[in-house]
This record gives structure tokens, sequence and C-alpha cells, in this order.
């Protein structure tokens, strides 16, 4: 019997998710019954939801508990197979965890096409970020020319996308991010309009002064201070989406709202919540539209890779520190 | 010279209004200049808004200091006048404050036709209460049948006024309310298809028991507690209307948000806030559309009366108490 490496939960992350919470182990890979198939994962996916569970409180998904091997996406090639629909050599999109091998009923997992792009693209701008930021912009925020539109953590994998398809529809682009490098990416490389470094700079007073008459639009992935500066600067009738709130992720209330929530309804504001599982039933349609932009160069889509499965945590522990630029995979 | 009588802020209100925060104080009333009016107030309104510039907090008015008088609408007629196009004897809209009688330019008060409409009502469902409660559910929410909305607040002005609307369309309607007399009224005489007195029963069980499937609309008078059970009960794609908070009005952090925020990303939720200053351009239509359905019987208006300029302090203190049914107004 063959053994496969798999990444579990060590103990309950405190303040600050770190490398040392998680451990390495190794698990019996069982034979294959009919229906089966064994994959080896290439590719894997690290992203801020799976910081959620991570406490004792109410979460998108049930609590893992210490000891649990770590959920998540994976795209991967089918080692062995015992189902005649997912031959050996098929490439496929798994949600079977942090680990390098596994055996799973075919019925569990989704055949990539074999193209010219990417299998790790499926983790991302095919995946979890562009299955958030494509429906954030185009169906609920919907910028117009004329408009300015702000997004946080725009160097970010959803927050890079949000940012490219607003300036396509001819808006004017506006974001945050932690570092001046990353800002100088922004602005010379996706072409943004403005950016500010929220370590270093007052986001409010930044998007006072890009916006003197009122931001019209915000495409929130980090939620706390930053949406609270967003709320100030808002227009009267404005629209905020909202994804994510990495920066309260490592907070034990993480769900509370802003500090500032009235001004929703001094401005008449739209906040409308939106999140990739609930766009899943037009993914397809979603992956379509993204395809096309990629390929016709009108979308770039940005990876940075962690090398190991060994590596996973590390790689975890740092989107909160916002290290990243564009979306971060582990390569195994 | 002679006199007019007007209430001051004689202190800054603790954790809850008291009818000992504010003074009975006299006034000279200057001579009448060209272009001024002279009016005696019959009708004055005491709103939960009032209450938010009276902390040392960021409002949506520039914050009272003690010794100013109150602020607020009024109805009153002309007693003298030296602006021709305001003659004696004309009724008017004022925005002046707590007073018995006072002189101001013409051109800063609202002339209000004679009709067999109650003068009264300029200061409810044709005033803040109806400019609140008709965008909430004819523009924002725009419940449709086979739909439940929940309306906090329900028995109150706003409230009341909403659930009419609301059942005009065939839509399910619930209601909250602060005491068993209210929600037996709001049950037989607004024919609400169920009501729970928040003080005695847990709203969100209600909720949920009422809505298995989950809540389609909810429209938000109070914030809180209440808010938050209405978040846990929410469907999928859900709607909320913000118009006030009035739960957390005597609290210091009155802006703050939601506990259960996060719920909104979660559910997809589309929360949109609207105020009747907001409406304010589209007044005339939407007081048209009111005197409409209050002339054809559609549409009933619940006033509480108190008697007497001296007893305001008391009135509006007591909103907070949740002790009104309907438009609580004074009368002069």
């Amino acid at each position: 019997m063959s053994l496969a490496r798999e990444i579990r939960l060590a103990r309950m992350p405190g303040d600050r998710v770190s490398a040392d919470d998680f451990v390495m182990a190794e698990t019996p890979l069982p034979a294959l019954q009919d229906g089966d198939v064994r994959v080896r994962n290439m590719w894997m996916s690290v992203d801020p939801y799976m910081r959620l569970p991570l406490t004792g409180r109410k979460g998108v998904r049930p609590g893992l508990s210490v000891g649990d091997p770590m959920f998540g996406a994976a795209v991967g090639v089918v080692e062995e197979s015992r189902a005649p629909a997912m031959p050996a050599g098929a490439l496929v999109l798994s949600q079977k965890g942090w680990r390098d091998r596994f055996v799973a009923p075919a019925s569990d997992l989704q055949a990539l096409p074999v193209s010219d792009i990417s299998p790790s693209w499926y983790l991302g701008v095919l995946g979890l970020s562009g299955m958030t930021a494509y429906p954030g912009v185009e169906e609920v925020l919907r910028p117009v020319a004329g408009e300015t539109l702000f997004v946080s953590a725009a160097a970010g994998a959803v927050g890079s996308l949000a940012c490219q398809l607003a300036r396509r529809r001819g808006v004017r682009v506006l974001g945050s991010a932690g570092s001046d490098d990353k800002v100088a990416w922004l602005k010379d490389e996706l072409g943004l309009d403005g950016a500010v470094n929220y370590r270093r700079q007052d986001v409010g007073a930044f998007l006072k002064a890009e916006c003197p008459n009122g931001l019209d639009c915000y495409f929130d992935n980090v939620g706390g201070a930053t949406l609270d500066a967003a709320l100030g600067a808002m227009r009267p009738g404005g629209r905020i989406g909202l994804c994510g709130a990495i920066s309260q992720y490592n907070d034990d209330n993480y769900r509370a709202g802003p500090a500032d929530f009235f001004t929703i309804i001094e401005k008449g504001l739209v906040v409308t919540g939106f999140n990739a599982g609930l766009a899943a039933p037009r993914g397809p349609e979603i992956a379509a539209a993204l395809i096309g932009l990629l390929q016709s160069g009108e979308l770039r889509w940005k990876e940075t890779v962690v090398e190991g499965l060994e590596n996973a945590p590390a790689a975890f522990a740092s989107l909160f520190e916002g290290e990243n630029v564009g979306k971060l995979i582990v390569r195994i």
C-alpha cells in the first residue's frame, strides 16, 4: 500500500496564522474500487477564505478540528483509473484538500479540457478568483465610463482581475495594496489611474483627494478600516460590492460590520454581497467569457508560485501579511 | 415686543433620553421686516432622527450644543405678514424647531394647500414618514406577490406605512413591535400575516418559523439585534432596505454595523440605504401618490397626539421606549 503526504491542522491559529499551525503527515492510499481514480496533484490553491473555519466561530464552512487535513481545491492528473470516463492521464480539478495524492470516486472530480491554458489557471482566473471578480464587476457593480471604481487588495488575485475588467469598461480605476512595489505594479503594469499603499498612507485622504465629488463604486476584498475609509468617501447613491474581508480574518470577530455602517443610510448606498459559490450556476458562461478575454490579451493573469507541498502552510500564512502579487499558488 | 416659548437642550442626554434633558424658555419675537411673516405653530413633529445630533459623535446634522433650541419641522398659520405671497391665515410648513411662534422670511417656509387633509399629516405621511416608507417599498425593496417582507418597528410611523404599501402589492407581511397591544393592532387593524413582540419573543426564531425557506425582504427601522436576526433569516439573494437604527440611537456607537455583517457576503444580499432627504427631489410625486392612496382608503394613517409644547420632551423620550402607535405628534 502506497502512502500520500497531506497537511493537517496542528493547532488552532491565534491572532496570526503561522506555518507552525500545520504539520505534514503521511496517510495510506486505499486500493481502488470500481469507479475510483488515483490522482497526483500538480497545483494547489491557498485562498483567504480558508482562514474562516480555523476559529471556533460560525463561518462559511463547518469548522475544522485539530488533526483534520486542510481542505481546498487542486488540479492533478489521474495516475490510475477504474472509471472508464476518467482514464489515466486525464487532468482533473478536485476539492480534496492539501495533499499530493488521493483516491476518490471519479464522480467527485471535474475533468478539465487539455488546452494551451495552464492547468493552474483553473484554481484562479477560471476558478474562485474569476468567479468572484467577474460577477462583482459585470453583474453587481457594473461601473460605466465616467465613473471611478476603487478596488482594495487590488494587486491580489481577485482585485487584479476586477481592476482589469473595470478598465475594459472605460472606468477610472483606483486601487490599494500593501507595498510600494505593488502600488508601482498596479500603475505601471495594470494601468491603474491611482494607487495607494495602505500601510503608509491614509486611504480616506487618498480617496477624498482623488474623488472630490465622491467615489462612485467600491469593490471590497478587505473589510475593516479600508471599508470604513471607502464609506466615508462614497458619493450619495454609490455602490459597494462586498466579496471578502481579509483584514478581519485573523480577528475573532471577522463577521462584524464596519464602524461607520450608518453612512449607508445617510448616503443611500447600495451594498451587495457576492461570492464564487453563488456564481457557480453561471460558472461555464463566466469561464467562457474569461477565456475569451485571456486569449485576446485583454485580461492578464498573474501568479506567484510557491514550490512544494511542504511550503503550503507558509504560503497560506503569507496571504494575511499581504506579500503575494496576483494569485498565490503551490506547485507540488 | 411679544415673547415666544421654545424648548432648549438643557444637558446632553445620557444612555436614555429624558424629558429632563430639555427646558422651556421664553424668547423675544423680533419685529417683522419686509418679506417676513410671524407664524403660530399648531402641530410639531418629534422624530427618532432628532436623537442623532444629541451626542458628541459624527451624525447626520451638526451636533447641537447645550442651550440651543431643538430643531425640527412644524405646521402653523401665518399671524402677521409683510410678504405678499404668504398672507395672514396661510398654512405653512417650517423647519424652525420646537417653539410656539416665530418670525422668519417667508422664503424659508413652504405654503401648504388648504384641503380636507389634516395639516398635521404634512409632518408624517406627507412628510418624513411617507418620504421614507414610500421609496423604501416602491423603489428600493419592490417586493412582489409570493414574497415575504419583514418590517421592524412595524407599528411606528414609517413601519405602519411600509406594511400597508407592501400588502397592497400582494406581499405577505410580517412585523415586529414592542408590546402585545401593538402586535394585536398590526394583525387586527393592519392585516399583517404575522407579528412578533420583540421584548418577549426571539425574533430570529419567529422569522425562521415563518420563513422556513428564508426571508425575501427586510425593511429595517431599528438596526441592532433585530437586524442581526433578519440577516440570519434571509434567503440567498434577499434584499434589505435600511432607513433607521432606532435601537442604537441611545448608544454612543449608533453608527456601528451589525455583528453578523459577513452574512451579506455569504448570502449575496443586497442592502440599500435610503432616507427622506434623498427622496426630496421626488417629494411632490410621492406626496401625490400617497394622497391618492389615503383618499381612496387604501392607506390608513394613524397618529398618537400629545397635547402642549411643554410635553414635547416627554413625547420625544417615549419614542425610544417604543410607546407610540403610528406617528407621534405634538399639538401646540
